[in-house]
């Protein structure tokens, strides 16, 4: 018989969402007239703003007619989707991308899994937890073995100090995934020397970087002096402009990252021939709908959508101290990160929320052992129901 | 210094595209007179369907209102989608696929390309030649290093024989890319008969299965009785709704495919949780447009579109052969493959066409040392530059 990857076999098992999932049911079947509601999953819920709709639109149109019509495209992605991401994202904020530097993909999630395969497969990679699954999987799955754990807690703010051994890859995401903490300038500073004293890659997972809104944090790694020497950018389009369905992403692979001497070709080589092989473009229509959302309009009304889950956040951090809960994020970050109360761990206070309040959250323990003791609350949902939620777990949840 | 995957190093340079785009450029600037005329490439140029528009600009209209606006969509593709294509694709043509066992994707590309990454990387591949240059190359950057050349000439009509030694992971494009030749049903009982008496897994790669229109010819492995034992199949709608660049594929991993019994898991599991940790979906916009495809108006009228580029295909191939030339496929197939004339390569026959008819097309040797001697000529253009080449080389080119 043909013999598997058998480190598919090694992966953790992923039942976080689908016991979520059967908790709900079985909540529901024993009380069929409890309305659930869920401040669960990180999923986007506004319609796209309407300039956005016209890109789209007109993305479309164009396939309509043969002198617009076009098939496969441009190999790093439509150019001038490349140069508006360099100019809005970065250089308007004084930072040097070149659009060749800019390579645009379905979505951050793919570039993210994929970006590992970069590099050696012992390789040691530097994880924050709790975090974002698709980092330990991804990794396990292309055989590494060398994990070091960056462990987020209270103390630290839940950003985690440099690891204290020797790592070749290391994963920030900022605003993270599932905490809502977000990295100052001083923590990225931190990380950029250790990775240029250590010759390693950081991986910086920027998918929240719309959230954030105080002008003192960084909202690109790029802004930390050495960085272009050292790091990997991910952005998307899914929050930032509601493409959770419609996918759309880029990654930043600067020409001048430093690698290992005896490679001929720089990694924004590696990766380039990496995407032409392995992926053939994100849709021209998703693309077009993509460069309506950073032009000054699309802009303007994406950042009101973005504003109204800030609110949510507010709604949900707010209304969780009013109950006594310690909570985290939320600001500059549409994850709120509460603290279960004492002698409850994360499986026991989902229950609790579900059962007294009819609530859905997420088990911090989730995202790896350093989240047991929390949930996970997304700002994702209509106003309305996220402050039907809350005001439930005001009246219900008895701490 | 971060090591990278050395398995890129080991990768067969690539330079075919560029280097045809290079000798295009040098006659251009030597000869700034003369207009050149693509035979070359295999991209689709007739605009889409107007049913396939009105289900794109009906996608897009969804994510503009809060009723229907949906962010991250089904694990394995749009529920409804999987089902027509179950229906369309196999259900009428007798063939029991049921759509769980359908993965969309974001193209044929994607997931021919990703699709090794569930088995061991010491696993035995078997690879037509010449062949789509994706299928080694992935394998290559997998760190696979056991290859089995499966000829394809002129003896064989261009579909090989089934491997003499033993092999895990066989390779099979029916109709070709590059040679046009279409398998029939006793090929490809030969291979699932090999498949299962070597316990091996065949690729079928059935990108271009919509030019078939030979009734006796297989447009699905699971035409063949014990392929569901044995092969995984790929399709997509690049070339039958001309989504090349709207990105849009599928791929069967049949519940029932035979693995290594010490494995708990299905492929079909297991291709799943790749999916679900490598990937998020192809484009919902994208989706509702596939649905579309899909209707009996959608398939009525991307079928008129078919004929379009079949019948460019006649032109070229009556065109080489009114000038002596020798030529394969361009039935049942986009693709022409004209044999050099005797005492030319691929490139110094590709020289000639450029020189003398100022048409451009692509050396078979670009496909492997199989397709040395031999041009690859793509029936998808306009049919009055189709003509207007072929008129070129019927009056310019001196046999």
């Amino acid at each position: 018989m043909v013999r598997i990857n058998e480190n598919y076999l090694r992966l953790p098992a992923s039942y976080l969402f689908s016991e979520i999932a059967r908790r709900a049911r079985e909540f529901q079947a024993a009380n069929p007239d409890a309305r659930l509601m869920r401040l669960g999953i990180g999923n986007t819920t506004e319609p796209l703003a309407p300039s956005v709709i016209k890109g789209l639109h007109d993305g479309v149109e164009k396939l309509a007619h043969v002198e617009t019509y076009s098939g496969y495209g441009d190999e790093q992605g439509d150019a001038a989707l490349r140069r508006r991401i360099a100019e809005v994202k970065y250089g308007e904020r004084g930072l040097a991308i070149e659009p060749d530097e800019i390579f645009i993909s379905d979505g951050a999630k793919s570039d993210t899994a994929n970006i590992q395969s970069l590099f050696d497969p012992f390789a040691v990679v530097a994880i924050q937890d709790p975090a974002y699954p698709v980092y330990v999987d991804t990794n396990v799955i292309a055989g590494r073995e060398s994990f070091v754990s960056m462990a987020c807690t209270e103390a630290n703010g839940f950003v985690p100090s440099v690891p204290s051994i020797h790592a070749d890859i290391i994963y920030i995401c900022s605003p993270n995934n599932p905490t809502g903490a977000v990295a100052t300038r001083a923590n990225l500073e931190a990380f950029v020397a250790y990775a240029l004293a250590n010759d390693a890659i950081i991986l910086y997972d920027a998918a929240y970087e719309c959230f954030i809104r105080d002008r003192d944090l960084p909202r690109s790694i790029y802004e930390i002096v050495g960085a272009r020497k050292c790091a990997i950018e991910l952005g998307t389009f899914s929050k930032e402009a509601g493409f959770t369905g419609v996918r759309l992403g880029w990654t930043v692979v600067p020409k001048g990252l430093a690698i290992d001497a005896k490679n001929p070709r720089s990694v924004n080589e590696l990766w380039n021939r990496r995407q032409t092989t392995f992926f053939n473009g994100a849709s021209n229509v998703a693309q077009s709908g993509g460069l309506a959302a950073l032009t000054p309009e699309g802009r303007h009304e994406n950042d009101a959508i973005i504003e109204l889950y800030m609110a949510n956040g507010t709604v949900i951090r707010e209304g969780l101290q009013s109950v006594g809960l310690t909570v985290y994020g939320g600001t500059n970050a549409p994850y709120v990160w509460a603290k279960c109360p004492a002698g409850y761990d994360s499986w026991a206070f989902f229950d609790k929320m579900l059962d007294e309040a009819h609530v859905i959250t997420t088990p911090g323990s989730g995202f790896g052992p350093g989240g047991e003791g929390f949930l996970r609350l997304s700002a994702f949902g209509h106003p309305e129901s996220i402050r039907r939620a809350v005001d439930s777990i005001r009246s219900n949840v008895r701490l």
